[in-house]
């Protein structure tokens, strides 16, 4: 975020629990600190919005923080499940000073060292809005919605609006699915011994990229979410026993997994403009549809739950 | 392979079934025909080496026409599976004009427009020796192991050698499977419907990428091999199940799964040198062990087993 925010000229400083980690980002430059309450102080007094970017296990102690040495800041985080957050912040009566966001970017890498220019170009970011819905929220509240949306925009990723739970839904599904089989993935093609590594190709490099990820972070968000993953873990286990069964008939046929498989990776195709993207331009054509919101007006949470359904992304004015 | 080779200075002609396709090559300046028995006479006239190309559904026909118009070529192929292949290599009675080949290579997309350049640059290319073993293989089946193992040099693939069973038990873990879990994954995804599809970013895309495998390939590879495959998927279920259960309970706890996943992806990078290669190098550089072999010589069997066993490769002497 420093690095995006930073190119994009918006004035930007950090903290880091890690002095190593704050000082690896000054030696380039950037403003980063390892005191926290400073950093709070400072934001306090600037008026800042507050990004909380770690994983879940530390948002309840900087949630402390932040009333404490800020109270007056908004802030947003980037945490991939949400409906725990949001419970941590109602929990501190905080929901006018919150809007949560996600942005689906990152690598199987943490630290400053993974850091790169870019990094959220073309990709979606979540923002949510359940306060506008559930409660009366403040113009304030209004504003930092704004605020968080605008600065998504900023960095090049699109902002699509999503209630906590229907988020937590859709990324069990396309985030955290996909690590729980690069695991089991990756543990049976280790089992099979180094003739099997070794002829390993890009399906397997592919299919279990994600194995790479620091295991606490894996656990992180799969357990934090773990209703809705078991929802989408089911859904697994109910197609690989069928295409088990289908294997071990007398004539092996899994046409109805192969074929479903191949319809729905298309319809993904389509909608990510994956096939078009790598002839065509080196930044990726959004093929999401555009909702045009007007933050506060009536009606504008009607808009925002239309385009929940669709996925679309949204422009602000 | 007819790019790979051209490129390479190797005098190589083809056969596709589709005018259409041969058309396409030709248009590149490929000596490419359409009339399978024509090329096979030629390839008869020249002792050409015969490749075949086709997924396996093709194979027990071109058997035939190799039998009927090329009698006295040796031949290859690089179909996925090999258990199978040999089976209809035997019941033909060919198996001393055989040596079976697959490179470890390729994307999800088919047809002419889907070749490239430095396909097979690194890659890994088995080599089956199972005739060497079981049978008293003639001279001339030494040396057209030779020439088969010379054509991966070639192209710059790496030669590991491979009996046919174990080549197809590697494979189903590291190959077939990722295929049944993109499959499996494309679907669940899709599932989740417009918001789902919007959010799925890197972890989701290369989850998914071989569903975007034409499914006939798909099945012809998975069905074909469905013993090996029921195994991997056996463990896969297990791990799985197991992971469910621990989500279920109170407190959510994958740690198990989490942590065999990564330090098992960590010893498929360190053998596959993936952590390296993108800074260093444009060509990947290999991890795995050589062998330096002389094809014939006492006991040159025992040591392509033991190179299986390590998933080596190998240089011909």
């Amino acid at each position: 975020m420093l690095r995006a925010l930073r190119e994009e000229g918006v004035a930007a400083y950090g903290f880091n629990r890690s002095p190593s980690g704050a000082k690896e980002a000054g030696k380039e430059g950037f403003d980063a600190s390892y005191d926290l309450v400073e950093t709070l102080q400072r934001a306090e007094k600037d008026g800042a919005l507050i990004v909380l970017a770690t994983p879940m296990p530390a948002i309840a102690s900087l949630l402390d923080s932040i009333a404490e040495h800020a109270p007056s800041c908004g802030f947003t985080d980037v945490v991939s499940v949400k409906t725990r957050v949001y419970e941590l912040v109602r929990e501190r009566g905080l929901e006018d000073k919150y809007v949560g966001g996600h942005p689906m970017a990152g690598t199987a890498d943490s630290g400053w060292g993974a850091s790169k220019d870019g990094l959220f170009q073309g990709a979606a970011w979540v923002i949510t809005f359940d306060h506008a819905v559930e409660d009366t929220p403040s113009e304030e509240w209004v504003a930092l919605w704004l605020d968080v949306v605008s600065m998504a925009l900023a960095v090049g990723a699109e902002a699509i609006p999503s209630r906590v739970k229907q988020h937590d839904a859709a990324v069990a599904r396309v985030s955290h699915l996909p690590h729980i089989l690069a695991e089991a993935l990756s543990i049976v093609g280790d089992n099979g011994g180094a003739l099997a590594l070794s002829l390993a190709a890009s399906s397997f490099r592919d299919g279990t990229r994600v194995a790479g990820t620091a295991p606490s972070l894996v656990r992180a968000m799969c357990e934090t979410n773990s209703a809705a993953l078991l929802k989408a873990l089911d859904e697994t286990l109910v197609l690989l026993q069928d295409a088990r069964a289908h294997l071990d008939e007398k004539s092996p046929n899994i046409q109805e997994l192969a074929d479903s498989g191949y319809r729905s990776r298309v319809r993904y195709e389509v909608r990510a403009g994956v096939r078009d993207t790598p002839s065509v331009s080196p930044t990726k054509l959004s093929n999401r549809p555009v909702f045009r919101v007007h933050p506060g007006a009536p009606n504008w949470t009607g808009q925002l739950i239309q385009a929940e359904n669709l996925g679309a992304r949204i422009e602000v004015f």
